[in-house]
């Protein structure tokens, strides 16, 4: 295919080849409704869910809003970008749903449809790692569970790293891959993953403080086991 | 500069422009002995250090081991990496012992010449977070404080994540950085790497079973504790 005859797409760099582009067939609005409409269901049912608990387990904003993170997460992480990290090679082309969602944030990030190997590896780990790991979080939350912290911490700091790469990866080389529009820049790829780096931040250091706690008191068991072994 | 006035390099892909190279002028002997002399100085440096704690904090071959890594770690880390991070942009031109150092790897692996993005923040994050964090750690054993597990754990996390990346970003696009004799891809690229996968799997492994200890018996120390509360 000569430089003529290369197939038009709206996405940055604007010299890049994506020969088997396919315009999306749903407007942004609709992408956009499906998405945030799908996001309302699992808030909706992970807090009626989380209500049972709210005298036990997940008493108070915190450990609330807490959980439904970790839901979302396990769901945007295993379904949203499994199918990515599944379906990669062919994305610019598939007019699924899911499909089409991920062509409408390329947007602001075209290393979603050019196979981009940062991209491919971070977003398999975070889908089939993290995802079933938030998932676990939520659950041993709601249970009690004394794994909870410990997975809290491994998928915060996870995000945590992935995310300062994702964004420093392109931007020191000038955000070449995102549309500068300051909507697709400033929304989609600024606003829209800032979420993984606030929030995994005071989760680490809740979960930093809770093991904290709990190692200290247990030296302090092992060293007072010592000496009460030495005085006999 | 036109092709042909290129300056020749001996790294990989063949056509990656260096212009500003220059060949060392230690040979890979030298320069391997600089560095496997460094190490054991460290590692002698470590071991007496450990050697005076092997009755109490450092017992045994596992926890006298595992200082060393983390001192091993730290010095690597934040040193040796360090030195790559703050001087990357000119690295194919630095004629210093870590800039010959860092010339020899490359020809394992040319993006640590090439300014390649990925690179350049995983080694920052490496050298100024992990490092320091891997010196914390061997100081918290030394000293058995409650925070040893939580930085072994974050740190070995951060290592391994970030070399399963290291390995697969270039591997997904068949290897195109390293140069393919065995010496350098399994030797430099595969061996001299895969400690940062396994060490830090043994390591997770041992910081999540020590934390989970302790998190059952907080929960149960707390169950006790409102079990008492209302039987009052």
């Amino acid at each position: 295919m000569t430089a003529a005859t290369r197939v038009p797409h709206p996405y940055y760099p604007l010299d890049l080849v994506l020969d088997n582009y396919v315009p999306n067939t749903n407007s942004m609005k609709e992408t956009l409704t499906i998405l945030f409409s799908t996001f309302g269901v699992i808030t909706v049912g992970a807090l009626v869910l989380a209500h049972g608990k709210r005298h036990s387990t997940l008493k108070g904003f915190a450990s609330q809003s807490t959980f439904l993170w970790f839901t979302m997460c396990g769901f945007i992480h295993f379904f949203l970008e499994g199918y990515w990290g599944i379906n990669h090679a062919n994305i610019a082309a598939d007019q699924t749903v899911f499909g089409q969602i991920w062509k409408e944030y390329s947007l602001s990030d075209s290393r979603y449809l050019s196979n981009d190997s940062f991209i491919l590896i971070m977003e398999n780990i975070t889908a089939f790692a993290w995802g079933p790991l938030s998932f676990y979080t939520a659950w041993a939350m709601y249970n009690n569970k004394p794994g909870r912290h410990i997975t809290q911490l491994i998928v915060s700091l996870g995000q945590f790293y992935g995310c300062v790469l994702y964004y420093l990866t392109t931007m020191v080389e000038g955000s070449p891959h995102c549309d500068p529009h300051p909507y697709y820049y400033y929304f989609y790829f600024g606003f829209m993953n800032i979420f993984w780096m606030i929030v995994p931040l005071i989760l680490l250091h809740n979960s930093i403080k809770t093991i904290y706690r709990a190692m200290k008191a247990s030296l302090a068991a092992e060293a007072a086991g010592t000496k009460h072994k030495k005085s006999k």
